[in-house]
């Protein structure tokens, strides 16, 4: 055998049979190691090794996986203390809200024109539709009357944009299907820096046009809990769903200081080439001192409503044993 | 020939000569129309009829556009009066405010490792490298200046977003180079709906550790101001820079209400299978009436500055014919 | 509920639990029915249908299946008469064939630099390895045993490529592991259309240099054999595994005369925009009349070596209910 | 500034004004070096390097390039002696051909549905249409009368795959706009490793069927010639459009002896996460002794149709010069 290559694993064919668990064929894949059935089954081992490592576990959520049918993998994910804080897109959060006061997706049919679902009030998400009326009755009008609520409740104070989510999280009902509800149910800390880029923040600017200066919520409050939490953990990961600013909020919040990531797993189909922050390999924020250079860094290339629930069915099955 | 057919334009072969001007090269693969050569064109004649027909054009701005060279390019467009509001990522105002206070970015090479990078305080992006040091005394302590006079200027006021830019905008210095600058001087509107998702984050977090109370920026405030240009607009049009927030944001504004985008031009590498809003064609859109069915739509599959100056410069050619 | 939305299926939030199997988790995929979640599901009930209508199975292979793992995936499929017929590039008959005669790959570290593979007579195919020494031992040698042996059996004769896989098929150890083997005993046809663009052919060109005329094969041979394949399937389908050649080759088959693709499961990260076959979507073949316009046809947007095993095991046990 | 940056070239933002040439800004993306634009420029530099020290080109083109309207910029890359040498896929080919004899590619409406053209007898590729009459009256028949033809001028030889192309090439009609038939005229080799996944293979399978034996092409011999090429070239250099076969039929014929490709310009939207050579970058090659360690690579990640233009149309200035 050639020299340099004893010390090298083999490359082992995969094995398949009937009634394998996703766990077993999770290993299976970790004996090849290879292209991205290698880099799933590291995914599952870094993401074992945090928990076993008691890492505090920050999870960044883009892309729209609540509409996309992922909410009880989350939740299952945070009942199982797997997670301890999420950073989402507001929209997320949107759609949970509308679940947990009955909204409903449905499966869209690709025949289904955008013209058509104009005329007729039906929005389309990639292949998923909602009505606009369900949009209204289940998510508008129960929030602006959050609103309310909250403003006098938290009359006169300036919100951080995590105090709003908790106090939307405390007033929402209590559904189990409900990521967020959830989250407050088992202290996981939400943040939502984006929440204004979404159907909350249109609410919320509707509102404020008719009670001027009853909601005030501050752009920059949230920082200083995310601080708060990075010091106080002694090893930290992150698992990263898709890019954007849930990504780069985890990643930033290591920035100034000494504490760095430990373990990085990535999903996404975001090409690196663009330059911007949601493709670019964990590799890269290594130079600025947000990820150890030693971490433990996954990238798996895929979507994440395919890979996430491998992921987390073969990390369930592992702690369980 | 084909009855169907009939009607169809035809497929005309490309012609290149020596010293043709970028635009030749644009209405040349308009001539052909087909795959991306087509989009393209096809993206720079709608921007020109965006122009021509005075629509008000909003920019979105994601991706580390700055470092990577292109703000003359967006300076051009704004001193030509093709831009009329700009959408950004907290990243690249840094990195303008950075340039205007003399900051450099160097070309990397490949062979420089992120861990060696990290010991001589040095941070990447994708190929470009910027000096730790450079950051902090050409960045961080001039902000930290900046939001001290700031805080007394609009002592006890909440400000949105953009009126903290505006004021950060009023007070670097005057460099031709700068973008934040130029929309300054020209009435431009720049949203940077993430502010606090960057450097300007986390050192007005730290300015508000150390003087608390001082620096109050409403995160949903801004919402107001950009449904009062919607409503004033009688066309709008957007040219969108990759995705995240910054495209949202933009599309967001036309969600509720009756006015509607009507011409996009959007350059992207992203892909629309991740059901994400970065990747998704302007068609979704549509079904949520933030794009009119009839509107001038185009999806340019490819990296943004490469793509850009191509389209801005075979623009300002025809217009100033 | 939204009276044109009523007909439509719910999207219902994926359940996992420890243990569930491979099918199980597909299964629950398929609920939500949204983004590629619900296309690997469709992926699955697809193939199953495929195989419940005894339709002929048609597997097309691009990219390096053999050295990332995947021989005993395929193997498993052919061993259970799930696959009728392989098109496949030559590398992977090449890295099968080396395999038999003991070959090995390695899992190569990121850290590994080419220039270094390079002295040390390493090859890499993406993050896999194999020594040039093995390849010399393993495969050329043997192969141009082999080809002398077919020249003096098949003397004479103008061979197809697959004339030629199946004297190569016929001669080499019969060892489980190999692919090529396997199909050889179970009657499945394999093509290799594109054989001389690999080290068969390089083999092939150095035997004929020293040997002239005494290895003729014709290229256009092959097109008869699919041809009557195609005319005597009552029913076929294709799992169209990465693009190029292999995906191609297939669909041609079905240009000419009546008979169309009834099912397509097409695996892929290339995307459309390039135009080319690789990423195109199935659409496109039916206005070519290579695919009925009725056809199931879904497409995963993933990496192969991620995908193939999970839709394998899924319809493994399916079958065996 | 930072001393470990002092011999790093600094960025420099890219300039645009009216009228300036292609090259002008291809010349401004290379003083910003950076992401894409930076790649652009260097794919031109090393272009023009390839010319300037007289290496032997090989251009491989996969992708519908004749149908997208690319076959005047090729042409004028032959006829400017900036190619020896092409492999190109069997359909580039059949698409030549076929305008050869006055066929005609349209512009597709997004709105048409395939299986409305496969009524209407239209072939679609991508956004171009083909009418499916044209196909048998432009391409099938002349190419039928062409076999005969061939078929009794080289009665009893086995030819190799590109001599079928100039037999064929030979006989077309001299329309400039032939890239087949300029190549023919200049003396630059064609090869078509893929010829019997085209059209080209159909009809030659479908005259074999009627006159057995007298169309013997051999699937091997053009890899004789290809080497005879790579020896007598002093230094090499690829220009590689897509992947595909067209690519590794380059690459593979520097795989044995001593002599590697000096210099590469690839451009592709395929991702290098597949495993496959489609989107594997040149490096890879290094470590097969296909690319000199040393050699100038350059990977321009964008679609072909878009970037080729540019790259053409700015050398060919630069060499006017």
């Amino acid at each position: 055998m050639h020299s340099d290559l004893r010390n090298e694993s083999k490359v082992e064919p995969i094995s398949i049979w009937p009634r394998m668990t996703v766990n077993d064929l999770v290993t299976e894949m970790g004996k090849s190691g290879a292209f991205m059935a290698g880099m799933l089954s590291k995914a599952v081992d870094t993401y074992e090794q945090m928990i076993r490592d008691n890492a505090y576990v920050f999870l960044s959520l883009s892309g729209a996986l609540i509409p996309a049918g992922m909410s009880r993998v989350l939740i299952e994910l945070v009942n199982r203390k797997l997670v301890d804080c999420i950073v989402t897109t507001g929209a997320n959060m949107v759609h949970d809200v509308m679940m947990a006061y009955g909204g409903t997706f449905f499966k869209g049919s690709p025949l289904l024109r955008d013209d058509r679902l104009l005329e007729k009030r039906i929005d389309r998400i990639y292949d998923v539709l909602v009505s606009e009326d369900e949009f209204v009755s289940k998510f508008d009008e129960p929030l602006l009357e959050l609103y309310d609520e909250i403003s006098i409740a938290r009359k006169g104070e300036v919100l951080s944009i995590s105090e709003l989510i908790n106090e939307i999280a405390q007033r929402i009902p209590d559904k189990p299907e409900s990521l967020l509800k959830t989250c407050y149910r088992k202290g996981v800390k939400i943040f939502v820096p984006t929440i204004h880029d979404s159907v909350f923040g249109l609410q919320a600017a509707i509102f404020n046009r008719k009670n001027p200066g009853r909601l005030t919520v501050d752009v920059f409050k949230d920082l200083q809990d995310i601080w708060t939490i990075r010091e106080n953990a002694a090893k930290s990961g992150a698992i990263i769903l898709g890019g954007g600013v849930p990504k780069n909020f985890v990643f930033q919040s290591f920035y100034f200081g000494d504490k760095m990531l430990d373990y990085v797993v990535q999903i996404t189909l975001d090409r690196p080439e663009t330059g911007g922050l949601s493709g670019a390999p964990p590799d890269e924020a290594v130079s600025w001192g947000k990820i150890r250079p030693d971490a433990r860094m996954v990238v798996v290339v895929g979507e994440v409503t395919m890979v996430l629930p491998i992921i987390a069915s073969a990390l369930i099955e592992r702690l369980e044993k």
